[in-house]
């Protein structure tokens, strides 16, 4: 039997159905769906993601089998239809678009109105008695059709398009008579013959062919592959391509198009929520030209598609168990569905709706644990504008507000610019509208900004994906792009200059505002009474459902007791890494620790370090004291000495009048300790051994505060962890000095208290041998930073001149510092829990690089067996949602391979 | 049963055997051995390295069992010697000496004529009639007594000593008479109780044990330690100790002592061989404090003595099946044997005997090819002087030739001046003469030169087992090694001034002297007839003995046509790495690289990369024309491109002015690609994939190069190796690369030709993903040096802040850039083997970093299948020694574990 590529759908049948996303893409599997559900969607037909993978197979040529396939299903579609394709009498046409299994807004390529040619437009006329309809709906198909399928600018069209109005003396599109587009249709003919040697096709199938070919090729354009990219989404899935009877928005005043949402994706509420234009195509709402009017006013216009349209949207809402994001048009009065699919949603909508759904019963705990990514929670934990900075501050214009979250920045009139900004500083964007070219900008940008477009523009639905603040349709903007500047109420805002948006409300301000913390954040700091704020108490039922779930504790990285108290109000379990050396950076220490370095011998050094031990131990009691019963990690001093020296001769002149050591001798010093690759040199436990004096210090300081405490009846488990360790014998020799320097300290305080003494496994040799190191370890805790630089050879600072080439060329699916590579470093740390435990079978492990806030990361952990990861404080909650999601995502494999 | 720690040895019989080197080490062992074969030794007792052990394991304390089994053992010795331990009228004297597995010659203490005291010294007196003699003894055995065991300083006695000459108006030992030295005796015991509030013991029992005590606690001395790290010596052996019945050498004018081999330890003459001195103590002939004679002279002044050591000599050689390292006694013309046991020797000496014994069928050849440490042949291929220049340099002096090779050096005079003047350039050390307190000086000087001592001195000794030249008893020296001058032959040398020394002649230079490939290295050139070269033609023997017997080929690292010639004399079979970027250091070449690298985009880089590609080819044919018939491993471009552009300003204006480019330009460039940490930077195939055009032309080169042989019926087929590669993804990229450029290459030169396209394994991640990177790889080839630096996190160019005193603290046994890491990096080796070989069964394994050439590494990449080692051409006799040694090792492995 040959494969079959086309699937049918219309007249409440359909060939597929709505779980065949792999194969028919989103789109097409909800049309399916649809269909049979009895939704009034346009009949039409869908080519499978086999075709496009085929395609790219086969240096992009279609299946032999696919030609005979489509014929049939057109057949189909004449006949449910009652229309027929190239007929001038009884046309019929279709749209041609893309597809894929994860919706792409706007990357891939649609050719609407095909089947048009110089007959069938005198049809049209003949039939709809709109003859200014008729040629603008001719125009609009030359136009996307030269410029999708022959690659004919857009602006070669808008160029011949204005010429036009400029004859006639008329500014917008809409002044056009029937006669004018009618000539249009001519010139743009004319320019097509030009462009691409040869006359605008007349027939319907070749026309269709094209478009076909075209959809799939800009599946392996610029903007999708970034987007893809940046999306994490896999380009083996290929996309489907939708054949669809067309239905006109246009046709009249009784006619519209709009999308919307079943309830509201920027804040959650169980609300019908949309927009839509009259008199016009699909593309027009999304493409954000015109500004559209809320869905509420549908319900005046046109009552009974209003009613027809809610109800089905509500059903669908039901069937799917989800939010719902749809497109429909009117035409005539008529209601089509064009799509339906899983609606996007900032992290603040995604958190209420899973809640409420759990109390509607439509979804279990389990499934609103697994509905919110768990990097959408940052958002929760946004800041936001410090409200009386706020009032002080100048409004300048009110725009929508499409994407919560507050920022500031300079401002930069086009994606390049503000990626080159970014580079400097925190970079708004703006601009008149966005558009996908504007991709890589976004992403740069600390939050988004345009003059025109709606809730559902290509502006708000990227930024809402990406989790920045984004205010749209702020129509008071009067951009220069060329000059690069801004004109708003009376203001001149050139390029550089900062602007703040408040990503809440919509408000446009010039200058820069402080931020606060979130309003989730301020609840947990004790700051706001959590009965007035409702989306606290959202997210804390939300977490209390993951944390019941989740096996793997949340630590946190913390160095100073403020820190250690965040992260306790965010849900850390203990403190996973203090990084002992910030600590020496302080102003009062740091000229201590200056005299430790340039001390000629042990004497002096330990003079230096007698009088740095105080501060030292003073940190560890105010860090203890938050985290009274939690365990507390410290990792002995890691970078190299030369770190805390003065890099040029002017600052060691300085330090010299400080410290009363002579330039000349702290600048020898200086230069004597500069390393070629200081990742790979005098740091870590490499200090301590050749300076047992520095340990020694931290160790009296660690176990003098947990002694100190112990007097206080607080009860507090230090865990000494040893860094950069490749060898048994290096952390012997640390772990060694710290007994001996912790049971001096306990004797001297008459006061015994319990601590542990563990390693850092970050040294590629130290997982490969993990099993000997574990001998002397009481606990392993993988530095994954360091363990990706050796691990990859990739020096973190160094790798910016080649791993963006080999994100675009595809060598690394993923930025290996941002997401843990299991293959590889994932292995070594497989390696070491293994070798590790059989040795001692309850080691316990845990992760404190950054990949311990990053989801992905986070559950490759948990399968890993590790007992906790530690990240950054505002990281807690999307560790504690990851790890959660992993112990389910567990149970579903295990269920699905129990079927 | 009680452990027994004391063996007996004597009178013909011995409770221990010569196979008991573990437990009664090796002078022990040969004692025990000695006098069951019925050769005439002292007899006495060894304590066991047991005991060592436990005194080091239990605080410094030996077991309570040992003192009855002492006792019972001094008993008996008594007995067989028919003396009395602390009888004056028949006093029995002992010496207490250390004595472990390996010969640590001079490391550990010695105490002679125990059992002295203020009766037994009239005793001596009265029985012997030479009152001179026995306070001699006594005045001898306070000083060692008291430096030893009570660590008196020996400055303090010589003090004393020179004193009472200054009184006595003399100025040498000899001179003094015997109430002089009674006179001494009361001094020395005035300042023993001085220095340790006590008198000088009078017990003997109380003597014998502080005295075993003492040679416990030597094996822990820093020099012991130095040398056991500079060996190789586990510190686990631990050292036995021999009490034996003193002999006496030095009672008169038919007394003597001394030492010898059963063959020239020096070249491998079949030579009785060896220095003696009359009325002399064994000390005096190995201290070098006196020059001795030749063993010849024995043969006219004690004839029968001479003769009975020759005959037991030979019986002990023939019996033991090596050269033997002897030493005895003459007491009144009775001759004792002192010790036995093998022969230290140099490489030459080493591979003589070798051949010479297996003619004689006194061994096999597998064991002559055990029989010659792989290190050892680097003797044989170290240079000698220019016999040109050597003749218009200026000799001043003539000295003993106690280890061969030529050396020219600055001159340092002592052993911390040798080890400071090392780091700037070669290095001379010059002694009167050497002690173990030297060891550091002489491992880091390039030669030695003494002005007393023999073959057998402590220099000569130590200089043979480090492979370097040495010359010793050079009387003309007059040594000033606090001024820091050296007068000789009329010439005053300074430190820091140049000397050169040839050790296989003797002679003493002024000035630098160039130097010149070895005999062997010369007939290998082509440059001396075999047949006036014995010593090449042992070699040649030898070397045919050790390949028949290897399975690991073993090739170079070789980058240009120079030293692929000398590889293959050497016998490599095949180049293992070929660096093309010591290529582009070329004078004419370096622009091209520098505008290349300064191109501002892929045009301009294409027209540097064109001129550079006529010399990259015309490198290759040089190269491919020397190997011909032999593969040819090149490694693409490797090092970070900042390497090539100038290091300052003034630099960057030369370049200027060469290549016309702004100096600005250069420097900004430079300045833009310096990195923080090169090692992890922008090198390796990240070059390759950020500048594909890079790679492309370096395989236009070298397959344009093999087509052009192909030409000429040259067959050749070039092995192109991806350096850095980490993922799978990398070395496809390089690969697809590099099929598709050789591909148009061959058809540009019509010719076809094989090549393969395999990678480095030298990342950490590529060795742990090695099964997927096989499926791209034809070949594997480990890069041990950056995978040590990435595997362990060293920086080779940093370690040296921490590296010593890892090895001096022992948490690392070796330098791992020296010798490879078996345990951790040795792991990712294996790993690598095997998950490549899982995907592909035949896949070729090499290696090509610097362990390629280390002994201990090769035979573990023997073990782990690799097919090859790749190592500098100097250094390829001592990889294939070391392979046919491995395989032979694994023989009797498996023969032993059979049994």
């Amino acid at each position: 039997m040959p494969i079959k590529y086309v699937y049918f759908f219309g007249a409440g049948k359909a060939e597929g159905n709505g779980k065949q996303k792999d194969l028919l893409g989103g789109k097409g599997a909800g049309l399916a769906e649809m269909s049979r559900a009895g939704v009034p969607v346009p009949a039409g037909f869908t080519l499978t993601t086999d075709v496009c993978r085929y395609y790219y197979a086969h240096g992009r040529r279609v299946p032999s089998e696919l030609e005979s396939q489509m014929k049939s299903a057109l057949l189909r579609l004449e006949k449910v239809s009652g229309k027929k394709f190239g007929d001038p009498k009884n046309y019929l046409l279709v749209s041609v678009r893309s597809g894929a299994k994860f919706s792409m807004p706007g990357m891939m390529d649609t050719i609407l109105n095909l089947g048009i040619n110089d007959k069938v437009v005198d049809g049209i006329v003949a039939k709809t008695g709109n003859p200014r309809f008729a040629w603008d709906s001719y125009r609009r198909f030359i136009q996307m059709f030269g410029n999708v399928v022959m690659g004919i600018e857009k602006s070669e069209f808008e160029h011949l398009l204005s010429a036009k109005k400029k004859e006639r003396g008329i500014t917008l599109d809409t002044q056009f008579t029937a006669d004018d587009l009618r000539d249009l249709v001519t010139r743009y003919k004319a320019l097509y013959r030009h462009k691409t040697g040869q006359d605008f096709p007349q027939d319907g199938w070749k026309q269709l062919v094209s478009a076909r070919d075209a959809v799939f090729k800009s599946w392996m354009n610029d903007r999708a592959i970034s987007y893809r990219r940046m999306n994490r989404i896999s380009e083996e899935l290929g996309t489907a391509v939708n054949v669809q009877e067309m239905v006109f928005g246009n046709t009249g005043d009784r006619s519209g198009t709009g999308v919307g949402f079943t309830r509201n994706p920027s804040n959650g509420d169980k609300e019908f929520f949309g927009e839509y234009l009259t008199n016009a195509q699909g593309e027009d709402v999304v493409a954000g030209v015109r500004t559209p009017k809320p869905l509420k006013e549908l319900e005046k216009e046109i009552p009974a598609c209003y009613k027809q349209l809610w109800q089905i949207t509500s059903k669908l809402e039901k069937h799917y168990r989800d939010v719902q994001d749809f497109e429909f048009t009117i035409e005539d009065e008529k209601l089509f569905m064009l799509q339906t699919r899983t609606g996007k949603r900032t992290g603040l909508a995604a958190v209420k709706i899973a809640v409420d759904m759990v109390h509607e019963k439509l979804i279990t705990k389990d499934e609103a644990i697994l509905r919110v990514e768990p990097d959408q929670l940052s958002q929760l934990l946004a800041p936001v504008f410090d409200e009386r900075e706020k009032k002080k501050a100048v409004l300048v214009a009110k725009g929508i507000n499409a994407g919560p979250g507050a920022a500031s920045g300079a401002v930069a009139f086009s994606a390049e610019r503000a990626v080159a900004l970014a580079k400097e500083g925190p970079a708004l964007l703006v601009r008149p509208e966005t558009n996908p070219d504007d991709i890589e900008g976004m992403d740069a940008a600390q939050g988004i900004l345009t003059a025109i477009g709606g809730r559902t523009s290509h502006a708000a639905v990227v930024a809402r994906g990406m989790g920045k603040p984004c205010i749209v349709g702020c129509s008071a903007l009067r951009i220069d792009e060329h000059a690069g500047t801004m004109a708003v109420d009376g203001h001149n805002v050139k390029e550089g200059e900062h602007l703040s948006i408040d990503g809440f409300t919509g408000e446009v301000f010039v200058g820069k505002i402080p931020t606060l913390p979130s309003e989730v954040v301020r609840v947990l700091r004790g700051e706001l009474n959590p009965k007035d704020s409702e989306l606290f108490r959202y997210f804390k039922e939300f977490m209390t459902w993951a944390d019941a779930v989740r096996k793997l504790k949340v630590r946190a990285n913390a160095d100073v007791p403020r820190d250690a108290k965040a992260a306790r109000s965010l849900g850390a379990e203990g403190i996973g890494l203090c990084r002992t050396e910030h600590m020496f950076f302080d102003g009062e220490r740091l000229p201590l620790m200056q005299k430790m370095i340039l001390a000629e011998n042990v004497v002096e050094r330990k003079r230096a370090l007698d009088e740095l031990l105080p501060f030292q131990k003073e940190d560890f009691v105010g860090l203890f004291r938050e985290m009274r019963g939690f365990p507390v990690t410290i990792r002995t001093l890691d970078p190299p000495l030369h770190e805390f020296l003065p890099k040029t001769q002017e600052d060691a002149e300085e330090l010299s009048k400080k410290i009363s050591i002579p330039t000349a001798k702290i600048w020898a010093k200086s230069q004597d300790l500069h390393e070629f690759n200081p990742m790979l040199g005098h740091r870590g436990c490499r200090l301590g051994i050749v300076y047992p004096e520095i340990t020694e210090m931290q160790v009296q300081a660690i176990i003098g505060a947990a002694c100190e405490l112990a007097k206080e009846k607080i009860r507090i488990v230090p865990e000494i962890m040893i860094p950069l360790v490749g060898t048994k014998a290096e952390l012997k020799n640390q772990k060694d000095l710290a007994i001996k320097a912790a049971n001096e300290t306990m004797k001297s305080y008459g006061v015994k208290v319990n601590y542990l003494v563990g390693t850092m496994i970050e040294v590629p040799r130290a997982a490969i041998t993990a099993g000997a190191i574990a001998e002397e370890a009481d606990f392993f805790s993988f530095g994954t930073n360091d363990l990706t630089q050796m691990g990859f050879g990739y020096s973190r600072d160094d790798s910016g001149s080649f791993i963006p080439t080999y994100l675009v060329e595809k060598i690394l699916k993923e930025d290996p510092f941002l997401t843990l590579d299991q293959e590889g470093i994932g292995k070594l740390i497989e390696i070491a829990a293994t070798e590790g435990r059989k040795v001692k079978k309850d080691l316990k492990l845990g992760i404190c690089g950054e990949h311990g806030g990053d989801p992905a990361s986070v559950k490759f952990f948990h399968r890993t067996g590790l007992n906790y990861v530690s990240c950054s404080p505002y990281r807690i909650p999307i560790a504690r949602l990851a790890a959660a999601q992993a112990v389910l995502e567990a149970k579903n494999k295990s269920e699905y391979s129990q079927k």
